[in-house]
């Protein structure tokens, strides 16, 4: 091609619901089209099981999804478009791992296995391995070797990568059987792509291995035989048929087989990206640099931020989800923390307030439009009325743990809690304290971050909320005390990893050049107000004791 | 009269916002007529300021209300029926004491008076008079002499007497000039039948003076002019201008003057019984004997107790707002305790759901009616679906005080709490932990007083809540671990004013002898269910913990 012929890469997001592809003009970072495909088995509800909190999902969601989306966004460009793309990046979802056989093939799609949960991907917010996840946190403190949790934040949780293999292969010995080795979708994804069929072939990601399966160089990657053996008995010789290297996503998985670039109208051989988790390259696509925590906001939040080789040398940052070299950026440690619920909290409010709408509108003529009406409108007015509340004229303070505390110090047993409740605390009163809550738990993450030495200057903010809700930016930037600058696109994860694949088809030499030549700057940028400094500071230390003071009694309830 | 002639009594139950009297056959306790007048003034929310906790009544609304409440009652009968009634009894809201002259006529009745609140009767929950109080509790504390709370709980409150009579007399030059004395409507009310003009002359109520003036036989009847003096010297002389002797409802406070007898259709010279508190005579009404608790649940609550001479002589039960020889039951010393909110911590949860319904709802087209019948059916559907969860498998724990606490260990300054909310947490879950709060605060009540060595082997529950709500009664008998029987007269209040109606009237020779004719028995009894004891033991401790924990908290929110 000639050196003006346009150079498109195209940026995968594999999220909890749907997967997006993004195509992304690689010289100047204009996004030009984007499709998002549902996953259809999973939007009926398939192979779940909400009350146990299984979640499962079929590796053909994937796949038809994966075509959907990059043959749509690509129709948008007309017939020639797919010609100009020289590389594809990929996120997902992740701890999201399944069990594969011997080729690389994911249970589930061999017809013996294929309505069966447990052959299928055990996404992220799967909570049926709790009993595995303290088992593994027991032995890790106790078996006399190194403490393996340690560069996750020393708590092992059980929506990750070991535990949930433990507990799968427990609970169905045709599976048990069957799995020859297990790969997190970030892996398989790419290795589909690239052909590499072989799981010890599979270029797999540093990102998701030393966020969730406990690889380090200190201990030779991946745990031990010993101690795998000793957690249990299952799950001997499986470390040698999982991997030994890991990969920075600059790196090539390998290159496009004829089979999918016919499938999806690319070019054959381009390079595919080493895959890595949503919120890292959502980071990285939104401007992560060093002194800067990005917030990646939505129903949940995930914490990342970059810590260099010098600062984070000899420690690690207590009650974090992990310090991993190169799982955001390579060269630096990626720092992961997050909020179990924050949109969530939000959204649980809702529910509560349209209880009567569902409960009684039928019966007195409501139609469901008129009810769904309401339903959709609470929100933007509880957001409106909440601003006019003045801080110092209420009284409640939350607690924001409704779904667990992710970080710092995870605790899933915590809750949440709405106190200081007077007979004159009306909606939008509990709304703004929810609004507080969400914002002193992002700044307990920062306090933790600040305590353990790294220096944060500013938060960049992107996800579902942050172009959504100016109220609740405003309350974060007041309660951290720190300017908030909203990321411009919308796609800012699907972006991050087209910046990989720029980097990974040789366009930049690393990924700060992608970053400097494809972001999409900043749509807005809040600023604390220091007229409310006091008050939120008083009321964060509040929000600390009362946290202190319920953590026991909350974790028995 | 022949023996046969039927002999009716009348009790009148002057509440916060209408007056009701009760006509009832004294032989058999049928209640013949009832009829209500709503106060005017207040209704139109003159005198009053919510914002500022302000609430005055005009001493008119009482005396147009008694008029138009006693002859609507008997209208009800026929025109001869005011020929057989022999007696009536009061009772009234208290503390709601307010200035008179030397005539007793309250100054609000006076033209140069008549639109000024402070000369009007200040109703039992205005707390203009939170200075005040504080500044008794700590005068009694500190001063050298009998500490004259003793007997109130340990706490004096704006709600009371002293309070409100130092917060008028600082506040208003012109009615502290103009007042001789200060009278309680329920000493009031029968000084105007009976014709009593001189206010020293006026047959004090021994409930209110020893549960809210800190009068007690102890110390030679009211607080020393030492001590009110040593409060403010504006008090200096007022105690010669109060009273001396108590007397309880058993006695005649005089007889009905020609006047009213014409006013009323009543005959003259019938005697009108010593006036005393709702909730007291409530107590009767209702069957209170030894060891029972009297509960008047509605919006609040009013717990009533009586113990004998023995059992009390010598110790005062911490925490409760009185004990007082023959307040309830002449003989007997009567107890008092309450909880700031009942009914109305369910009916703030109702203005909180109702929120979108108001807010929304006319933008989408909801009618004015179509709003109210929802707002209407939230309470009773919320508590259909409350009963249906399952007590174990909900997490969210309440804190009931949202109204402050009451007893026991008065504290305005406690607030209301919900703990335990997860996302699952929906409308009826936290409505069912709303209730059992309620019933929480209830047993911490009943342990206080067994703390205390007083026996209480069942409840007894009357008011606006029990006839209601299935769902809260049984709850409350579950958690206090007691049978609960539900009073089945409606008018409890203006029964036990009929019943020390027939005892002035010599009917009975005392008022276990009218308890025993008049009883209108019970409708129900609730059963405290074995199998949720051991729930309800663990969650009640958690809610003391909880409490104990968050008072603090709660205190500076």
């Amino acid at each position: 091609m000639a050196v003006d012929t346009p150079k498109y890469v195209i940026g995968v997001d594999f999220g909890s619901d749907s997967v997006r592809a993004l195509v992304v003009d690689a010289r100047t970072g204009e996004e030009l089209a984007d499709d998002v495909a549902a996953y259809k088995r999973w939007g009926q509800g398939l192979y779940c099981d909400p009350a146990a909190n299984q979640f499962r999902q079929h590796p053909l969601d994937y796949l038809e999804g994966l075509e959907e989306c990059i043959t749509g966004a690509l129709a948008q460009l007309g017939p020639d478009a797919g010609a100009y793309v020289v590389g594809i990046g990929i996120d997902t979802t992740g701890s999201t791992p399944g069990p594969v056989d011997k080729n690389g093939t994911p249970l589930a799609l061999l017809d013996e296995f294929k309505d069966n949960p447990n052959a299928m991907f055990v996404l992220w917010k799967d909570h049926t391995a709790v009993a595995e996840a303290d088992e593994i946190n027991r032995l890790a403190k106790s078996w006399g070797g190194p403490d393996y949790t340690k560069y996750e934040g020393g708590i092992y949780s059980s929506e990750w990568f070991w535990a949930k293999i433990l507990h799968i292969l427990r609970e169905d010995p045709a599976v048990r059987a069957a799995a020859y080795s297990w790969v997190e979708i970030c892996d398989w994804l790419p290795a589909v792509l690239t052909g590499t069929e072989d799981p010890k072939a599979m270029k797999r990601s540093r990102c998701a291995a030393g966020h969730k399966a406990m690889w380090h160089e200190e201990w030779g990657g991946l745990p031990s035989e010993e101690f795998l053996v000793q957690l249990d008995p299952l799950l001997a010789g499986l470390r040698e048929r999982l991997y030994q290297e890991t990969y920075t996503s600059d790196q090539r998985a390998g290159d496009l087989t004829s089979e999918w670039a016919a499938k999806l109208g690319l070019p054959a051989g381009i390079p595919v990206a080493v895959g890595a988790f949503d919120a890292h390259m959502g980071a990285v696509g939104g401007g992560i640099t060093a002194n800067t925590l990005v917030k990646i906001m939505g129903t949940s939040t995930c914490d990342v931020m970059v810590g260099s080789y010098e600062e984070l040398a000899e420690k690690t940052v207590a009650g974090i989800c992990g310090q991993v070299d190169g799982s955001v950026i390579p060269g630096m440690i990626g720092l992961e923390a997050g909020q179990s619920s924050f949109g969530d909290v939000y959204a649980w409010f809702r529910n509560v307030l349209s209880w009567p709408i569902e409960a009684i509108g039928p019966e007195i003529g409501l139609t469901p439009e008129q009810q769904a009406s309401i339903r959709a409108k609470i929100l933007e007015r509880l957001t409106e009325a909440a601003a006019q509340v003045d801080p110092n004229e209420t009284t409640v303070l939350a607690l924001d743990w409704l779904n667990g505390r992710r970080t710092p110090d995870a605790d899933q047993k915590l809750k949440g809690a709405l106190i200081g409740l007077t007979l004159g605390t009306d909606a939008p009163r509990i709304f703004r304290a929810l609004v507080e809550a969400t914002a002193f738990g992002a700044r307990a993450i920062v306090e933790r971050f600040r305590d353990e030495g790294l220096q944060i200057d500013q938060v960049i903010a992107q996800g579902g909320i942050p172009g959504k809700n100016e109220f609740v930016m405003q309350v974060s930037a007041d309660v951290l005390g720190m300017p908030i600058k909203v990321v411009r696109s919308s796609q800012a994860t699907a972006l991050g990893a087209a910046m990989f694949a720029a980097v990974a088809a040789g366009l930049f030499p690393d990924i700060h050049g992608a970053q400097k030549a494809m972001s999409s700057g900043y749509a807005k940028e809040y600023q604390p107000r220091p007229e409310l400094k006091e008050h939120y500071d008083r009321l964060y230390r509040e929000y600390q004791t009362v946290g202190s003071l319920l953590a026991d009694a909350l974790r028995r309830l």
